[in-house]
């Protein structure tokens, strides 16, 4: 390490010491086994008989994740599991087991912890992933949940987000900026909107609906080129999905699809609903790449498996170009403002 | 609940908390390939032909599974690991894929991270291990690491902790309380000890060995009724077993395996060591049963595999002579101590 290397995490920030950690990692044996190592939304195992497995994992943290006051066990334990399942989702997969590890002070009340394990529970029955069990550590801090999710995917059928191809469309499952909306009124209890402008936005921020059912469609069209979900906000996913597999982007602005509710909201509060889409993040939508000639046949896949539209935004383009945002006749460069848990941008709930 | 159930954690007990909260899942479907589910050292996933899947997790918290001072990344990473695979051998299963969950502040030493990413790297490889992947997160507060292990058993050979029977004699591998003793040198830097000793017994406290092969060949003799891993301490532990299999169990003092190590140390300070056997925990070693006629086959297995002892620790007796401790003639019951993460007894190494 050069003297003026960073010595702290938060100097090198999230996705640079992912990359130095995966870096110390010198395996001595390999297995032909393992199709998708680090660096997808779930690695993926073959497991004979044309199936494989796609295990992932994902941590929730009081005070970054989700914020400590108005947000319920409940939604706590649904989300922990949904964002999770929705990485299964992005791969094509369909979620069967799951593990959860939780953390917590010695005076966490029993009643949260027993409605975060109600909240696991309902998002595994509505998405058939069985509990096999976990464990409960003290830590004199934040309360955490980390979740194991094992699930299984036909192995010609896997989607990778490593392999879009200049010239695809880029498109979306349902609407973008919902759960930033969301998170604003989560915030700021004292905004007035419709009850169930209310209830459409906080719900898509605090129970995300992880897309298995269009997931697996698209996955069984063998049409899409690329998939993954979107966590960390459309600008910085669409920047890991072209970086992986080595493209630019182009993004249409005037495309992106707004739900009826985030434009009330932000017509009262005065915010760039078009920000939120972008740059919101958490909204667990579905991201794929494809050839233009797949468009419609996904689309009619994806309505059939749950009245979602897919809604084409953008197209990939040579890695030369990067990536940029359509405007009217404007283009102008994108930097990527992915949710970075060690950057001044992250700064979490607390 | 009623009035005066406990209304935190720190008042149920670790225990109490995971029974309270596998009550709260209610699976709306059954999976005929779950063999195991929540309730052994690791669940137990058919995986067809003949063979099955073990998975399991387990968090290292700092200040809670080892002193913020005193302890290397290496060894941290060494022991994450190096404890879940541990649990994988108590089925008598390989271990094969892990991911890791971390979670620091910001202002962690980024040359911290490297050391744990160096020592899991160090287990993953002498007892092939792949890490598949894994996921960074702040937090504002101590350094955890959280891993997930997946393993493979053949499906005749997975050992239990609930299939003990009365008549069994108990056995384990290597020796009791060198884990302890050696937490006791970390913690009191300043006792003099041969370096011999000394590293003989910090390494089994910060470089538990899991006992892999030992695991394979007792599972493989098919002569064993039960087994789990020592990671709660030998009374806590053997509390489990029994509970888990309906019995009882009769330990016998004189015949517990103390190493020369720690009966140095212990003369040293004057500390028993009998007691860090019987309740000081982490040794990682195995705990099984087996029925007398057995036992030579499986003293041998064992010597194969890696040249450790297998000593025959008591006996099981039906469940209603409770669990004794049997020191010349006199027998007294044994108050389980296991470690418990909510319980007084539980402080941590903050």
């Amino acid at each position: 390490m050069s003297e003026d290397a960073p010595k702290e995490v938060g100097e090198l920030g999230e996705f640079a010491l992912i990359e130095r950690l995966c870096a110390r990692l010198r395996p001595s044996f390999q297995r032909s086994e393992v199709i998708v190592g680090i660096g997808d939304d779930a690695a993926v195992i073959d497991a004979g008989g044309g199936r494989c497995w796609v295990v992932t994992c994902d941590v929730q943290v009081q005070g970054r994740h989700f914020p400590a006051k108005g947000v319920s066990g409940f939604h706590v334990g649904h989300k922990a599991l949904a964002v999770n399942i929705s990485d299964i989702a992005a791969m094509g997969g369909r979620p069967r087991y799951a593990i959860a590890s939780l953390g917590m002070r010695a005076d966490t009340p029993v009643s949260f912890v027993e409605e975060v394990y109600d909240g696991l529970n309902s998002v595994a029955n509505r998405w058939s992933v069985l509990l096999l069990g976990g464990n409960v550590t003290r830590t004199e801090e934040s309360f955490f949940i980390d979740i194991f999710l094992m699930g299984e995917a036909e192995r010609e059928s896997v989607l990778l987000r490593s392999t879009a191809k200049a010239g695809d469309q880029i498109l979306v499952t349902g609407s973008l900026g919902d759960a930033a909306a969301g998170l604003h009124l989560v915030a700021h209890p004292e905004i007035q909107v419709r009850d169930d402008t209310h209830t459409i936005l906080t719900y898509a921020f605090l129970r995300p609906q992880p897309r298995v059912e269009e997931g697996l469609a698209i996955a069984q069209l063998r049409l899409a080129s690329a998939m993954m979900d979107l966590s960390d906000g459309l600008t910085g996913d669409l920047g890991h999905l072209c970086r992986a597999s080595g493209v630019g982007a182009v993004l249409w602005a005037h495309a992106l699809p707004l739900s009826a509710s985030a434009l009330e909201l932000a017509s009262l509060t005065r915010d760039n609903p078009v920000e939120w889409a972008l740059s919101g993040g958490e909204d667990y939508q579905l991201l794929l790449t494809a050839p233009v000639s797949a468009v419609p046949a996904l689309q009619e896949g994806v309505r059939a498996a749950g009245g979602l539209p897919l809604t084409p935004i953008g197209e990939i383009v040579p890695a030369s170009q990067g990536i940029r945002l359509k405007q009217g006749d404007e283009l102008t460069p994108i930097t990527s403002r992915a949710w970075d848990h060690f950057r001044p941008t992250g700064e979490g709930y607390a």
